[in-house]
């Protein structure tokens, strides 16, 4: 367990749902932050209902609201919009995922909560962007990943664009959303103004486009599909051995040199049609059988120590069940397992981050729909009677 | 421009190379901080030899390495890694990708680096972890693709997994990295330690499995790879229009019932067949040939307009040349323009991070391999003779 959480002190309101702002605020509370979820009254987080149910409790909801508070807040209530503006002046950050527009609409536009707060901080996540011709239409990962290029890369050479198999965009938004709220805590703290992040959807996988933008850039060419073989690199992808496959990587003539050795392949090197990597290239398919009539001579787990004692990278495609029953997975534990009052233990995926060697720790489960209602508006001084009529009136 | 770059007036001493690292130390780069790319004399980053190439300049290493400085240091040299200490002692942090192990073995251990500079935070990406039985393997971007789980959700259904158009995993660790590296500095400059955060290529990408891994752990089952078709929810999808296709992604009942309003499609919200999500799942190919029944009679600009305006979400598969002429990522500054000395202006992503309401520019273009070495020597008070020795010598 680590001692001190990078952001153990900070408060951050979370008026985000779904998934790529969840993401976001989660990130922050398993880096320490004391954050709390701002939900509808009666509906809540829609996640709370979606994905696999174990006794009414979802584990999607589960896993991305852990470390959380939940508290009710009716926004379209000016007494609950009120709540949220004491909330925000003693916050240190606020993170949203609304259209643009809806933050200044609810009169919590940048003036209002520099007023409310000067050391406040935003963090924002949209579609398309705060600006532009797109920033009023509604998004989803899906158009994202289409409108973004991602899926023009994506999928088999031959077929059509597909989308990835997990929701990628809203994923890798919420963690640059996430980056720009701690770089603005750490300026703030070293003198600087609080100030606001923000990303989108379709900006954030644009970013993760990689050489193939800057390929396209110098030469405004279109990069095909390659489905498992490497745009340029050859001989590398996916190949046959005795019981199954295993994906190879040998970037570079070193390594590819290692793995001929390891193939006991190596008079393939002093052919002329497979010299060069351009070479190897051009004649890929030459290669890849040449690689696969010694790869399909022994199993899978053969070829994975022998090539990885060469210091070639591969392995096998996993799927979630061999992924989780891995034993480096397990060293790793990339799942942890936290209890829920009322559901037993509920295991999720842990943060990838390592923090002085130690995986940041599941604190406390995802919170029931408001359930932190009461002890939130208690401390910021409300009596019970004010408590119970705003929830007599559905502020909250 | 900003005012204030979040991490400006912090140094960072990069020790990376290739892409993951890189393209962690490119974020601190972009959100302030000044970066010296530590390189090895004569070849450096081997990026600088990759992608497409104008002027023998690569706009792939140009793009990824923008905003930072370059020494060549011979870390097998003591004199070399002499400089090195010096440069971590008035640094505030190191990145590193090496295998773990290796900075052990160079002396820049956790011990030997809290003694050189007890403020000096250090990020580190792996290909595996730090321990586990697999962290002395080589790893790669393909390879924690496939071990990931990732590529066993990627891909058409009914065809074998695929790996993701673009180096993913690589920049998803780079982005955890960067964050952890920040938030650590944040807690130091809160009177906190200074402390080591870590991820790896595989435990980056198993963190983005999403609600597939969370489906799994609640009930065993594997999840299916379902293409460009929504795991649970139904219709979604792609659908040809008069003159091409669209995305479609209307999550929810709500949306449902908008898109079926805007398709004039009322009459199939009551056909029992397709009444609830669990129906249309079933059904879900009579509910996709219903719905192209209408998207077929009009173009994929239509249906854009029309469906954007009734808040449906959708959007065309874009390619890269789509991506880059499209008046919303125009706005949005998705890339941006650098003058290389000799190489005339060059265009390269932005970060998709705005930082009060601002792109984070593009303040240097990347530096030629040692372009300041000598500088950064004079600066730590080495006369020009013993910079001229250590040159003399291959240290530098």
């Amino acid at each position: 367990m680590t001692e001190i959480l990078p952001l153990a002190g900070l408060r951050v309101i979370d008026l985000t749902r779904v998934l790529s702002g969840p993401f976001c605020s989660m990130i922050l509370a398993d880096l320490g932050a004391e954050v709390i979820k701002v939900e509808t009254p009666g509906e809540g987080d829609p996640v709370r209902a979606q994905g696999e149910m174990r006794d009414g409790l979802s584990w999607y909801f589960a896993g991305f609201n852990r470390n959380k508070q939940s508290i009710t807040l009716n926004l379209r209530d000016s007494a609950a919009r009120d709540i949220l503006r004491r909330l925000l002046a003693d916050a240190d950050a606020v993170v949203e995922n609304f259209r643009p527009g809806v933050m200044v609409a609810m009169g919590f536009g940048p003036e209002e909560l520099a007023k409310i707060n000067p050391r406040l901080i935003t963090g924002s996540i949209s579609g398309f962007g705060a600006t532009g011709p797109y920033k009023d239409r509604p998004s989803f990962d899906f158009i994202a990943q289409a409108m973004s290029g991602f899926m023009s890369l994506n999928g088999p050479e031959g077929t059509p664009p597909v989308r990835a198999g997990n929701p990628i965009s809203d994923l890798v938004a919420g963690l640059y959303c996430a980056l720009g709220v701690v770089s603005l805590l750490l300026r703030r703290e070293r003198g600087g103004p609080a100030g606001a992040a923000a990303t989108s959807l379709t900006g954030a996988m644009i970013g993760m486009l990689g050489f193939a933008a800057a390929n396209h850039l110098a030469t405004r060419q279109l990069p095909p599909r390659t489905g498992n073989d490497h745009p340029v690199s050859s001989p590398y992808g996916m190949f046959r051995t005795a019981d199954g496959e295993i994906a190879i990587a040998p970037p570079g003539e070193a390594m590819y040199r290692r793995l001929l050795k390891a193939l006991s392949a190596e008079e393939i090197a002093t052919r002329p049609e497979f010299v060069t990597n351009a070479d190897r290239f051009t004649n890929r398919a030459a290669i890849n059988a040449e690689i696969e009539a010694r790869t399909t001579r022994h199993t899978t787990a053969h070829w994975i120590e022998v090539l990885n004692k060469a210091g070639v990278p591969c392995g096998p495609v996993m799927n979630l069940a061999e992924v989780f029953a891995d034993p480096q997975n397990i060293d790793q534990q990339v799942t942890g397992l936290i209890e829920h009052p009322g559901h037993g233990p509920v295991e999720m995926l842990t943060t990838p981050l390592r923090i002085d060697g130690a995986v940041p720790p599941l604190r406390t489960p995802s919170p029931a729909l408001g359930e932190h209602t009461d002890e939130i508006l208690a401390s910021l001084g409300l009596s019970g009677t004010e408590i119970a009529a705003l929830r007599a009136k559905g502020a909250i």
